[in-house]
């Protein structure tokens, strides 16, 4: 039978999905550490794929999702600074010169897309926005039924567009982006800023204060708690307006880590997508949903990317 | 021969002309007063048509270019601030009774972008933007060698992006929005807002201050003046280094009124998109070019996609 095999990369693990033709849930999966003593993150990720590697079955290609920029003209990782020496790694190359089978790489962000269009809470739209918000706020669009790569491949940087040019500094350097107020990391700089700056909270004192803690808090009715996810629901409002003018999508999907605390954000966002939006008419026929693959979404998306492009190139 | 209608049609001229399958060029042209006593803006434009319908030839179709928001499902102009009374009119269904062919309608902006990318600055390029800068900031962009529309058409209102929640207001009511900040509206305003909070200018004492004395005055090395384009570039180096994140493309395009003032904000611009831009890779194949098709350029985008229409439908 035909077999396809998809990699999910992490800084923490390497998660690796076994696709047969005929059905859509991986026949076999394995997940290594993507650290480890003496090798590089290269070779735990051909380790992973020999592992997985089917007997019985022909493997017609593998296709990885990775945590940063790629060029998918070329299977270049631009850069990917969760993973150690990543920039400017020939990828597609180095794997497809060891397995001998074509070998796609691209944006995990943008493979999740894929796997919410095709399998998971976007199936039949045409225009589709998904948005995965963690440590950092990445995305990936469908739009009119192809995913928008653009010319290397380093389109849908979603976070990073400016909402504020005096706003907050972003993970990627630059200032006031929608990633810096809207993901994990800019809901943990803002508490702690709060804090430095002498506002009260029971979250005062914690040695290293995550986004997850101030859930609990802001749950316990702490005031700078429930503030700072507020604050990221109203920029998340910002932002969303903003890609509603530029795509007019019928779907908007969040993912990614802090959508577990979408109770604690979802009223202030939908009060400031509201007020942002240039005509009610970029609402009336969207869905706003939760992403429902769970931690496989970039495991499928790569494979119906994968298959698309053998498609594509066959 | 097969011949084509399209108009483009403006606060105070509608234009129209007629192509002919053989040749880029239109064979005819007329301008009318879209405003005249006893006369619907709909009146004129059917007047424009019956001018220009030719008598040796079979019309295959029209197509419209309407400065505003439109469904371009179903043909209806959605709102146009400028043409009188154009809120929810059935432009197609009214066009196509009266003429007894394919009707379409889009937004001029839209429709310009696809002129420079068929027979302008941007031909041969798969991803591409376009901006027009005048009164208004509004563009349209080419992805994966498609125009985005978005379901129902509203799409790259492309001006209507937040760079600042708390700057200054825009023309469609919200706060802060790249309109605001680099349109010749904008512009203006800033001007108005420094001269009364006292600063200096050579414009004081002007009855209304327009973008073009600005510039004028800016030559002349007044400091507000010059201020003012500078500020102008600034902003729209956030804003277009926000596109380049999302979109990737190869060919950024400028065209409006506001070009013909590039010395005054180039500059700045150019600084403002290289500080801006996560990654240098989003400039290494950009090409930034003003528009080559002048004011007929709704007129040709409405042409090519007229044809274009016509061949999906047949």
């Amino acid at each position: 039978m035909d077999a396809y095999i998809t990699l999910d990369i992490g800084g923490t693990n390497i998660r690796c999905a076994l696709f047969l033709d005929v059905q859509d849930e991986p026949v076999d999966y394995r997940k290594i550490d993507t650290v480890a003593e003496g090798q590089t993150p290269i070779m735990r990720v051909i380790s992973a794929i020999k592992e997985i590697w089917p007997a019985k079955h022909k493997v017609k290609g593998i296709c990885a999702a990775v945590p940063g920029s790629v060029n998918v003209k070329t299977g270049t990782v631009l850069l990917a600074p969760n993973i150690a020496g990543w920039k400017n790694v020939e990828f597609a190359w180095i794997i497809k010169d060891e397995f001998q089978v074509p070998v796609f790489v691209n944006n995990d962000a943008r493979l999740a897309a894929i796997g919410e269009w095709k399998k998971g809470a976007g199936i039949g739209h045409e225009n589709l926005l998904y948005f995965t918000i963690s440590t950092g706020l990445g995305g990936g669009a469908i739009v009119h039924n192809r995913v928008l790569e653009g010319d290397l491949g380093i389109a849908t940087e979603s976070g990073h567009i400016t909402l504020d040019d005096e706003g907050p500094l972003c993970g990627c350097g630059k200032i006031g982006h929608l990633e810096a107020f809207s993901s994990g990391t800019g809901i943990e700089n803002f508490v702690k800023a709060q804090l430095t700056s002498g506002v009260d909270s029971t979250l005062r004192g914690l040695d290293d204060i995550r986004a997850s803690e101030i859930a609990l808090a802001a749950r316990e009715a702490d005031a700078l708690a429930v503030a700072a996810y507020n604050r990221a629901g109203y920029y998340l409002g910002i932002g969303i307006a903003n890609y509603l003018h530029i795509f007019n999508p019928t779907c908007v999907i969040f993912g990614g880590g802090v959508t577990q605390s979408s109770d604690l954000w979802m009223l202030e966002f939908n009060r400031s997508l509201e007020a942002h939006v240039l005509n009610p008419l970029y609402l009336e026929n969207l869905e706003i949903k939760m992403a429902e693959l769970g931690d496989n979404v970039g495991l499928v998306g790569a494979n119906e990317y994968l298959k698309e492009m053998l498609n594509r190139i066959s």
